[in-house]
């Protein structure tokens, strides 16, 4: 008896997470134990609301490859955290859909969602699958070597720092740059931006991660240091550092807003550290919020993270088809020189909820062995280019799949 | 007798003026007519210091190759303004290199310092040239079609938008997101971060520039009104904007600081606006400042506009060839379908401290018209791709003149 599939997206986006969606797609349909590959609208709350439509008019390799160089979230995402009650309702509606398999494209709460499912599921006999597809950009997945979204996101941040680096030391000026970074609560993104100074570069200078507390007395004296000698001082800092008590540097400049999930909403350590230094220091001083193209920026995606996205979606089908569930496809690094992963598969509790820090033997950034360690993890995942399909203005088109924006895609 | 010929920059940077410098060194080197090409360190200012510096290292193909694949200023930059005390002392010290030719790369007020210095040396008849090569992304300079940096700029705005836009509707909630675009006084580069919606597509829904009064009562209106049939209102927004009295937008919120040329200083109306709106409508609202990333952004440089940049510093050399002095080189463009450009000179005297608006008959952006017009004028401007050269890490590479980046050029 063939079954129908059904693919959620949720939690923040990526430039990976529709090329994840994109081999789940291309796998299914061309598997012979499936019939139509659903797409839940906004991941699972959009299931609740039964806004499902069917996904086989892009199962073709043209809006494929499309949907590949497409960022954020072809499907819309959602940021519900699931309770008992919704259970029997979702149940519900996989039965309406005749669903055999939900692919749920997500972080670590996402991966929340899938244990919820698997565990009724199973428990109530109903058969469904439920498979869980890493992605976030913040690459704080255990188990995976890395996650699908954040090579994109590492490349970006090299590139840009490597650029804001060339843009900040024009003038024979003291000058101090603070760039804040992504990463709620690890490190992994600053690293990234701090990589031109891990391969020996002079800056940045002070790379500061949520792993290792702030000492804001400290960070002043050692940019007062700095200053001493060099004109430009540049600090990759991510959003969420904190100090040796736990709270957030600038916390009480800070909306204290909680999300869903219960995670402080963060932002502006980048423009608190720049008043700090204004104040205590007295020099020219820039932050630099780099927001949310850190994680949309398709025309700076990684080529490896793409492809590997799209593998990652492709072998989640495969192991449908073996009949997994409340399972999440990960990564295995099986060699550096040369590069090569391959794709396996955790029980998702070793995931849901749970987060992988920077590793402690990296704390000591000065040490030339970490550096060496952190260049030989990032490298890999940051390299090739995708050549975009292009419309008749010479600009990339993105696949409208929700048809909210109208005539160019 | 054969003459030296100096170069400096100045002014804020851009993704286009080392290509231009890099013309200027090509043509130079390979002219009859003068000698040793050397480069003046932070400009003027570097004249007057006399940190001046033999620029022949950088003269093969594969140095000039990497110096134009390298954003901001390779011999740094100054924002020094001319007094008559200074005329006497530079030239001296262009008696002391035997220049016979000074090239400065800038915007409107660099034009200031070449028609000063133009005027000066023919009436001391030293017989120095001074030639002007415009640059700036604001593309506010006057005779000139377009601006050097400003197609790369406006590449950057165009693809950030494109990807804004697909990160910003995911959710489905009402939510406002506020870019704010440098053009302290023009909106050419918020026209390009407008050129998704004046291409036919929804977003971004509103457009504010400089030269159109921003009537803030009425803004929010109008982000009231969108909101009731639409999710997602994404507003493209020049730091520049200023209401009905002249006055910028969140002025009381701002430092009130000027620069040296008496500029007041700019930052956050995006900030302002979030805040007005979080206030007034209460929805979920992101201000995004794109901050110093619009005008460095290498990786997306447009390859017409560095090939440009290049011939109009090789075209400097010929009109210095052909003993013009006191002239900025000017872009004309001659045809549309194809596009085609060809290079002028004008009197530095129409350029110097003069601005160039987005013109009145374009203000009416809701007119179809109008919108076919601006996307005539900026979609050639955007086009091609530079395939820079990488080292053996993948990434690209800059050139360093200054010797300021230790291993990772």
């Amino acid at each position: 008896m063939k079954k129908n599939i059904l693919i959620g997206l949720s939690g923040g986006p990526s430039t990976a997470i529709n090329a994840s969606m994109a081999g789940v797609i291309r796998a299914a349909s061309a598997s012979s134990r499936f019939n139509t590959v659903y797409g839940a609208l906004h991941g699972i709350a959009g299931v609740l609301s039964r806004d499902i439509i069917d996904l086989s008019p892009y199962s073709s390799e043209e809006k494929l490859r499309l949907l590949i160089q497409t960022p954020a979230m072809a499907l819309g995402s959602c940021r519900k955290k699931l309770t008992a009650a919704d259970w029997p309702a979702i149940e519900q509606v996989f039965h309406d859909y005749d669903i055999g398999v939900f692919f749920y494209i997500g972080g670590n709460d996402s991966m929340d969602t899938v244990l919820q499912l698997d565990r009724y599921f199973k428990e109530n006999g109903s058969g469904v699958q439920v498979i869980g597809v890493p992605k976030t950009i913040d690459n704080d997945l255990p188990v995976t070597d890395h996650t699908p979204g954040f090579g994109s996101s590492a490349k970006y941040l090299y590139h840009t720092m490597h650029e804001i680096i060339r843009d900040s030391e024009i003038y024979p000026i003291k000058n101090v740059v603070v760039v804040e970074i992504m990463g709620r609560n690890s490190g992994w993104l600053t690293l990234a931006a701090g990589l031109e100074h891990f391969m020996g570069g002079v800056y940045p200078q002070i790379v500061a991660i949520p792993e290792i507390p702030f000492d804001e007395f400290g960070f002043l004296n050692q940019v007062k240091e700095l200053l001493k000698t060099e004109h430009t001082v540049i600090c990759a800092v991510s959003e969420g550092i904190r100090n040796h008590n736990g709270d957030y540097v600038g916390m009480e400049t800070k909306s204290g807003a909680v999300d869903t999930f219960g995670h402080t909403y963060l932002s502006g350590v980048g423009k608190y550290l720049e008043l700090q230094i204004a104040e205590k220091i007295g020099c020219k001083v820039r932050s630099i919020e780099l927001n949310v193209m850190q994680r949309c920026s398709a025309h700076l995606a990684s080529k490896t993270d793409l492809d590997e996205a799209v593998q990652i979606g492709e072998a989640a089908v495969s192991a449908a088809e073996a009949g997994a569930t409340g399972i999440m496809m990960v990564f295995e690094r099986t060699s550096n020189h040369p590069y090569a992963v391959r794709i396996a598969q955790t029980d998702v509790s070793n995931v849901a909820n749970l987060a992988k820090d920077v590793p402690e033997c990296w704390h000591d950034l000065s040490d030339q062995s970490v550096r060496d360690e952190i260049k030989q993890y990032l490298l890999p995942l940051m390299q090739g280019e995708l050549e975009p399909i292009r419309d008749k203005t010479g600009l990339p088109v993105f696949l409208d799949i929700r048809g909210i924006h109208s005539t160019r895609e």
